[in-house]
């Protein structure tokens, strides 16, 4: 992969919220939201001509080394969510983002993830050149 | 593994529904019936002496072929379930078992889960020795 | 709501197949694939200007009674899944969908479910009149 | 509920993970670490002699405001997981629980959880008397 001038450091998806991601008290269940940023992040990569199941294949994996999410309003079934995300830093360890999720104007809650790559074996690995560039553009 | 002279064909374990298994409907998801039945098959070969981690680890992957499940009446958040497993057919090529759900003396859903066994590749596999031999054993 | 003449008996949808919705052995969890007629069956409807959350807004809970599936190739991660949708049959008491899943020309699962309608007691109700009309339809 | 002398603060149970909570990595995925954490503050308060079902019941939900982890070693299917929960602060407004996971004597992951208590409507409620007297408890 080339993406060093083509990749984007922002990006939003829309997400429709699915019955089986709600609970009992009728609002999607937290622990769902990671599963949003985790597409959020993966579309990004994507508009960026990126893909994580090629890195994957490569013998590359991006692991969750830390996220944390503040809830401010419940979200429920059938909401269309806007899943805003952004590259926040990257370094040789590290690549992290920021989330926020919307309903329309609405803020419904703000999340950071921090990503770590490993091999197969799981030792930690070098960030991708292509990725680590980054850190040295404009982020507009 | 040598499991056929210890190998059971019934087996009956509990689960206390969490919290995310729910809807907002306030009843277990559908989908989630086929986890619990999951558990129940894996719980079944474990109190035999197996262990579906081990048989991954030799290389043979249990893939569901076909399942299906009629739902009589919802289960709730924190209600304590019994699964009742029951192998009913090994050949070859495929196990067959059983599951009824209870909560106490109430019959929630029956339903019926077809295996294979297959290699990395998804190859095909013959059904292990150990399995097979169950057949011709009396199954009360 | 009045969806008589324009309710569709069939649709189809794409779904990408998100990381969690895979396991260990690397293919879509096969409890997963009822998540997926779930927006199959809800885009149908949405798609003849129905709506599951007005219906529950309403009163009328939809749900699973029956399901089962075959399935026959595994999916994986980041996949383009097309889902087909079709209402088979509709009478006073149930709602009986097909499904059918694709990768591309390549058939990976059919299925069907049957649904009831019930209300917030639980108690079973008539399958609404516009949606039992469509029994009279063609189905092309 | 009267449970101001026996309220645990601290409390630990064991989870075996399931094969659906893997995936394609072969490890946990992130997400469902916080469905381990809730059970760990539900048996928390079930060993207490409450009951978060009960709760409900009377109108009082829990919801969860801020979630983070550290996610230090990977989970594996079948790994039986220990979760350690302890409430650390208990206002009228909030209760916070830190978490750790371990498999054996090594660390897997570390959390905390913030939740507060609302009603049907979503308007924010007083902790509960019997919940807000232990911060005055000693904590051993």
């Amino acid at each position: 992969m080339n993406e060093t001038t083509s990749m984007l450091t922002e990006h939003q998806i829309e997400i429709r919220v699915r019955y089986n991601e709600t609970d009992s008290m009728g609002f999607v269940h937290h622990a769902n939201y990671f599963t949003y940023f985790e597409l959020g992040r993966t579309e990004l990569l994507r508009a960026s001509g990126g893909n994580y199941r090629r890195m994957e294949e490569s013998g590359l994996l991006v692991v969750v080394v830390k996220a944390s999410c503040k809830y401010q309003r419940p979200a429920k079934y059938d909401d269309l969510l806007t899943i805003k995300t952004k590259i926040t830093r990257i370094t040789a360890a590290k690549i992290e983002h920021e989330y926020q999720v919307f309903r329309g104007d609405e803020q419904l809650a703000q999340a950071q993830v921090t990503l770590a790559v490993v091999n197969r074996a799981g030792a930690v690995q070098r960030v991708p050149e292509w990725m680590a560039a980054l850190v040295a553009q404009p982020t507009d």
